[in-house]
């Protein structure tokens, strides 16, 4: 350590007495692009090719592979596998942004902000949802979209754009059951009553709600846009269903085009969600059609990224999902002999996602045939039809209709879970990741790419137990609202009164309001602050 | 090319007028290890891991995936994929050695002995079953244990240790029956009457029967190991049921030492061939237990390579099986909740596989319960033993035992047979493969390392079809006892007699005996044999 301090000071010194000319370079930037598709196994990559027919844009990158296990389980979920790949830190199911202390943890898209790269997010699910939020939250439920949503909207990020606006407005909505086994907050719409959507336009963003907003463009430097109330369609559906809602791969341009603007460079996290939603629902279809979503997002990435010269492209999945195979009991014998077309023809009759299917299914269920149709299953027997016809919900509906599916196309499913395997890793451009890796090498090969390290202070360090730091320094403290939805740390001393307000990135300093580099988080027990002596 | 040619002219004058001095080094050895788990997916190598509680040797060296697709079938089975990875050249299957319009193509261990490298191969199977016949052997259907094994004898391999001893004799045994829906071979003993292993000890190869007289080691140069009349047990069972076999490490290090000792260097293909058969039967103490064993033989080789600095090292895996995960539908709600535990711990207490547990099962079962404890499946309740003692055969016993110890161990299986997904490549040394490759490109890589090509002549075009040949240069031609276990190609020309017979290195020109560089094939059609003008 001596001797590397040393090296320091005389890299310092020469520095320094380097000449400076008119003529040198800019400095040179760097750029992180990293790409989720959420609980994606290897099978449904080969599938998604047999079924375009051509190479994938991955497959070009592919460089190693990715240990996916949470501090928690040998099977993680979207939480802790976010939580890892943000922060380099293991840590238990549904936690987000905080390590298995119960502390929060700085995130690499933070520790970039924080050394002067823009920043930025974009998911098919809302925003609000575990991949994206581990990036750019800390809470210790997932469900919290309330408190993640604000804490996105305070953490000063340059781009978002995907899903989850009713996590931005008070307006309040009939509380939503499980969707896909994934969406299962109490209620959509915001339990504190605060409207973002006010604070995203003070704060200087320009908002945008449809795909054509997005694609004409504008200069502004910070962008904000909410294409749906909750998740983006899956992209089968898109352009039947919800054409007004952009796809990935737009997405991802856009988002490439904002943050390159500026001069440092950029973190970008972009997450195919909707792997995982359709693995959970065992629909194949919706696997196949969100892989290749997130492939032609690969591909925007990759464009960007050859032309500029020093944007690395990590991209993975955060775990297995569904156990996919091509083959299943039904091919125990004849597995040898089936052409791809034995597995790709029945799923490319599909029209719809069987999500998108059942959305047009009338409440008296008239058009089931039409439905169905539009799923692939256009001749069904008697035996296959009346199963439909028996199916009690349009959740019995989906599954008897995936079951056919997978037997049509000759898939096996293991579970509506996620896998414990070891998963691909693609990566691409200067001092990428190769080899098999930890999920949480992920932020530490980036931080010391764009010449940080979250395992050092002062992002080792960023955020302290604020009751604690006060009452040592002579403060009388409190959580006023504890059990409110707008909880507040008040620390008193001699006349002075500090306010922090729960998921905001500022305090009061009596009138004043002060500026935060982070957000204040509270966990329901402790208040989590950064302060700077 | 024509630029090429003139380098290559121009490298060559180059070389004949530089100075030879005799302190020159000793040229440039280069050997390639080639090593095949058949039959394995990501998800038992991460379960192999947990199992082993410390990270594996194929960890150190992921470098890519590998299609595996063959050219009839999105599902390869182990000839097609064996095949194109001996040849480079997708093809059907069941083929050994054949391309797709049924012509033997070279293999690159056929290339590396052509081109003076020492060659061997090391499997855990008989070494006439299908990968290992792939790189020694050209036949239409990998059933053909005794084609194969007559090839192997006259392919002039270099070390050759397995098992299959019943098909290098004549010794008529009953017809066996599936085993792990494998070892489909009509009859095990030699159709044709000869007793190879005669042919093996005339050939000057040391022959070794036991694990003792492997280790123990000699001096020839040539050594053959038959340690098993069939395949060789489940390592987790070998130190128990037959500990006079070697381990797959045990025979990869001997081969290593054997091949290593000549001046130019070697090609050998090792196989740890039952990861596949205990994955037929989805039994997972058996996948980890050959898993963890061709670990180990991979440690052999890479401890090998990192001291001798030429040697390229590829692992692969020939194709998925049995679809199995970490995770089922007994998971569907809690996979997030479970430690490595949950998983490990009822596969740790088999002491034996469910193949070594039933081999110890009495005709009578008296000792059933001590049986299904060897498989760690000592604690029953009255409904699961009922089920054990409703077992009608071993096979349906073995199908009760595997799926309990799966429901305990919390694992998925989708089917008996094949899966169709993209695989780990791992990779080490120079000019290693990397990234997506074709199974395929495998041969390619090594042969370019090895410096000869399978492309081009003479190795593109090195078999002919025999009769046509010889009848254009006025032979009379014909198969003496098409039909029968001993065909020969018969030539006839002013009194000249050619005589070819069928798996042989040699022919007969009249009473003399032509050495042949390798096998005359025999399809039941055609006779392709290698003819020097």
């Amino acid at each position: 350590m001596k001797t590397l301090k040393r090296l320091t000071i005389l890299l310092s010194l020469l520095t320094l007495t380097l000449p400076t000319t008119t003529t040198a370079a800019p400095p040179p930037h760097k750029n992180v692009i990293l790409m989720i598709m959420d609980g994606t196994n290897s099978d449904i990559l080969t599938l998604s090719r047999w079924y375009r027919g051509t190479d994938l844009k991955l497959d070009t990158i592919l460089r190693g592979g990715v240990r996916t296990y949470s501090a928690q389980s040998a099977i993680t979920d979207s939480a802790a596998a976010g939580s890892a790949m943000a922060t380099g830190v293991k840590t238990k199911a549904d936690y987000i942004g905080m390590n298995p202390d119960r502390r929060p943890v700085l995130t690499v898209l933070e520790g970039a902000k924080l050394s002067g790269y823009n920043t930025g997010i974009v998911s098919t699910s809302p925003i609000q949802h575990a991949t994206p939020a581990a990036f750019t939250s800390h809470v210790l439920n997932r469900d919290e979209f309330g408190d993640i949503g604000e804490q996105q909207v305070y953490q000063g990020l340059d781009v978002v754009l995907g899903g989850g606006g009713a996590w931005l407005k008070p307006q309040s909505k009939e509380p939503t059951k499980d969707d896909d086994g994934m969406l299962k907050t109490k209620q959509v719409s915001r339990e504190d009553g605060e409207n973002l959507f006010k604070e995203i336009h003070s704060s200087g963003y320009e908002l945008v709600r449809k795909r054509d907003g997005l694609l004409r463009g504008t200069t502004s430097p910070k962008l904000w846009g909410v294409f749906a109330d909750e998740d983006i369609s899956y992209e089968l559906d898109r352009p039947h269903l919800n054409p007004d809602e952009p796809s990935l791969a737009e997405m991802t341009h856009a988002a490439i085009d904002r943050l390159s603007q500026g001069e440092k460079g950029f973190f970008l996290m972009v997450e195919g969600s909707k792997v995982d939603w359709a693995a959970h629902k065992n629909d194949p279809v919706g696997m196949i059609s969100e892989v290749l979503s997130f492939d032609d997002a690969v591909r925007e990435a990759l464009d960007f990224a050859r032309k500029d010269g020093n944007t690395m492209v990590v991209a993975v999945t955060d775990h297995g999902n569904s156990g996919l195979t091509l083959g299943n009991h039904g091919t125990n014998r004849d597995y040898k002999s089936l052409p791809a077309d034995k597995f790709i023809k029945p799923l490319k009759k599909a029209r719809l996602t069987v999500k998108g299917a059942t959305s047009q299914l009338k409440k008296d269920r008239s058009n089931l045939k039409e439905v169905l149709s539009s799923y692939g299953l256009g001749e069904l027997n008697g035996r296959e039809y009346g199963r439909m016809e028996a199916a009690k919900s349009v959740d019995d509906l989906e599954n008897e209709m995936v079951k056919l599916m997978a037997k049509r196309a000759n898939l096996g499913f293991t579970t509506h879970g996620h896998t414990g395997e070891d998963v691909f890793l693609y990566s691409y451009g200067p001092d990428k990741p190769v080899g098999l890796i930890e999920n949480t090498d992920i932020p530490r090969v980036i931080s010391t790419y764009m010449g940080f390290s979250l395992g050092t202070d002062p992002f080792a360090s960023w955020y302290v137990d604020g009751v604690k730091f006060y009452r040592e320094r002579g403060y009388e403290v409190l959580v006023e609202g504890r059990t409110s939805k707008n909880p507040v740390m008040v620390a008193e001393r001699d006349g002075e009164v500090l306010r922090y307000p729960e998921n905001k990135d500022f305090y009061w300093r009596n009138d004043e309001k002060v500026g935060l580099k982070s957000v204040n988080v509270f966990d329901g027990e402790r208040f989590y602050v950064h302060v700077e002596e």
